[in-house]
């Protein structure tokens, strides 16, 4: 089990998100609520796109436990972002290093991971097969969520990311029934070019973990007219979150099971996740 | 919060104690349930005395949290020892290095320390100029729990452990006083010489954190007559352990408030605490 | 021995200084020239005033080799700043950990220092006790370097930064003298409130450890018309290195022994380093 | 580039070895002589046999510098083994990281490797797809080493190790040429099931990276006849180095190139390798 947490809209310090709230994400690695495992000390990581405009996001990872990490709360202070994804990790078995920390990135995507693919070992040769060869050498770590990635890559994810997440997630789920592995995907998954965020909620046999959305912030600026911090937020505001990071009322909405967000300009969507079956 | 046992007896592989017991220190480092603290991912460490005769212990210690470390389950496969002190730390506020981890090691002296010195950074240059300024430079981290242990070497600790750990508690609490910092100690500790192990339970205010010691081998044998681990022991063994590493009945006893212990070649001994102002 | 550099003037992205050169910083982590020794492998830190005023620098500091971080390296692409020193360590014998990485930092003051304080171990004592009661619970590392830092502080550094530095060496050779240390002090110092720069050469016998300045700018620019980077550079820049950067004429000199220099607004200073005996 | 050593022999303390020799595996990891790179401290392992007569061996690896770390030195003053590999790192591009540390291990079996696959990117896909299935989830981490590991044991290492390294040799060369990457093997191994051990030079274009074993014992015990550690060795001793350990005069033979040599009871083997085209 791991946390995370996808951000944008108004640039803000990220230390805002990762530490203020009273259930901040450094205090999930410590004390998780909703998860299967209550510590999340295995690694960490926050991948953001600067002001600059450099396409290509930075990353600061770490194989320690957030809780501690004295770099981490130097960056989160000093570091504003209008889009950011942080994480914190509970490995399900393969090593703690940086190459398994979240965020991955490849270009300008970046990739954040809660879940995991039940009989991994038994499945992952034949999923790195299918990884794009092109893209082959870039895996550097051993995690199942970094192939998921390199999978979603291959098939799409820049052209069109919702079907590549689908087509992805499908041919997991053939690759599994190949070898019996019944019911192998458990995930909640964000991931970004930059510009829009796309976040996922799906389990082979549903109960999949937790993940909740902001509400409109408008709404949250009516149901709260005195709270400063939501008054500096603009209306395209959103977070995404595996557990909510404070008990403000009618803040954080459920993701349903099975489904997809997207966060962009304009109207956001939400829609119904259907894995393809290659 | 921190997690301590203190082993000897006939000597076991260290992984007898730390992994395989069903609530095995390792498994409290994620999971402590009679602490302040859940989690105890903040460092570990074990210090050994080794078949060679060697005076001086032999010491492993990490920073990381120890359900994780792939070293520590490689040495506690292939280590096996008569004595031996380990530890899993909870920061309470100072750094997460490794010359922080206990035990703490001088000569032939091993020390581990659950617990802390209310005002600490008040007190700090008072305590540590009582060092003995032969061992000052000796000091390599910045814990209360170290300047515990060299306050108690500049005691007497050699010569007359439990009068010199009583004269270190008396005085810390005596330095304390004159800041205004009320009920200053928590703490449990062990302390061995590589011979004895001495174990002490108090706080000023009483109240202090759990310790639990193993009830007599043969008493134990008695009660649970198949028991294959038991009967590989000698009579002389002993565990003082800050929780109960599992539940078989009769195991355990409650060390009482303000006490200590002395294990040892024939009758172990228990006493009351007193601290001793100077 | 360490290396380090100090850079103040037109705000540059770090990974400009610490990894472009042909000779960079980083670089010089593996393969320093002029050092008694080649590695510098001990550790990193870079601190950092931001665009966002604040008078807090930023720190990073790992405990790895400068050359294989990867979060380093990030920072670096994705950091600018008008004043940053950046330091890489060869341990003299203190522990790697990152309490013991330069620069150090207390409120506005960064502190980075190349040189050792012979005798340390004995001495230490001595060392500490002088140092303010209010400022001892800061010292969280265990190096000569901190412990001249809050020496410095102690000893008026924010009032009037050359006495202070040349106090703190005068108390250290005066309590060397009393323990029959030879020649104690050697060091290359740089330090900064955020506005200005104090650089420091110095050694009790003379043949202290190298260190340059850069050359004016306007000086560089008339001598290397073509030279793009030095183009965008202003008149105010200036670098302070423990050992050139790279190869281009000119663009060098040596601080002479004995010395300090001011890098402000305006004119710099640079004068003769005489220690006040207390 | 990376240096190694394999012990085989009378049982010594590690120490004797990894620090004690004058210019010691560990001083190599900051001062190596023969190599393209000085340094050599991209983490470092040990793997030991022990006494318990457990056929599989411990491992002890770190991902700093072996020079710095304080565990290490403790382990290498507590163990002593009949039989063990040791090795520092030099990254040739991959993550430092403890799954990419030396010596391997899949059961009885250890691996080291100095040197790389050139063009192993564009190569690894093809060369991981030729794993034993049943193997492919056994590789952790992401180096050209460890994956000529898994080869040469898919491959038949434990039935037939010569034959097996060349056969893995002759695949390596057959999917580069495919691939029209010239020469790409460069290496120096040692292997061992914890009975006998296999060392091997080769390298594509030959001048391949430096090997040497220790002459018989024997003869250097008439060599130099007041010599204690000499006099405690058995005619069995051997041990094969990247780079001699010190300057005892006769006491080191180079490895011829393109050869590999056996290390057994009774007489050892020397001969010629040959790769084996698939």
């Amino acid at each position: 089990m791991c946390r995370w947490l996808a951000y944008t809209g108004t640039p803000i310090k990220l230390e805002e998100l990762l530490y203020k709230p009273r259930h901040s994400l450094i205090d999930q690695s410590m004390h998780a609520r909703l998860g299967v495992e209550t510590t999340n000390g295995d690694g960490f990581g926050v991948g953001w796109y600067g002001p600059d405009g450099s396409p290509e996001p930075a990353l600061f990872r770490g194989v320690g436990p957030a809780w501690s990490d004295g770099n981490l709360r130097e960056i989160a202070r000093c570091t504003s972002s209008r889009l950011f994804l942080a994480h914190i990790r509970a490995s399900t078995g393969t090593a703690v290093q940086q190459t398994n920390c979240h965020p991955f990135r490849h270009r300008n995507w970046l990739w954040v991971h809660n879940g995991a693919i039940a009989g991994f070992d038994l499945l992952k040769r034949d999923l790195v097969l299918a990884v794009d060869p092109e893209l082959f050498p870039h895996m550097a770590g051993s995690t199942d969520s970094e192939v998921m990635f390199y999978l979603a890559l291959s098939l799409g994810l820049a052209a069109s990311p919702v079907v590549a997440v689908e087509r992805m997630v499908g041919f997991v789920e053939s690759v599994a029934a190949a070898h019996e592995v019944p019911a192998p995907m458990q995930m909640t998954v964000a991931t970004t070019d930059g510009e829009r965020v796309w976040c996922f909620r799906y389990a082979s046999k549903g109960q999949s973990r937790s993940l909740f959305f902001s509400t409109a912030i408008s709404a949250l600026q009516a149901l709260h007219p005195g709270n400063e911090v939501l008054l500096g937020l603009s209306d395209e505001t959103r977070l995404v979150v595996s557990e909510p990071l404070g008990d403000l009322e009618g803040a954080w909405q459920p993701m349903p099971e099975s489904s997809y967000g997207v966060i962009q300009k304009g109207d956001d969507e939400l829609g119904r996740f259907h894995p393809i079956v290659p």
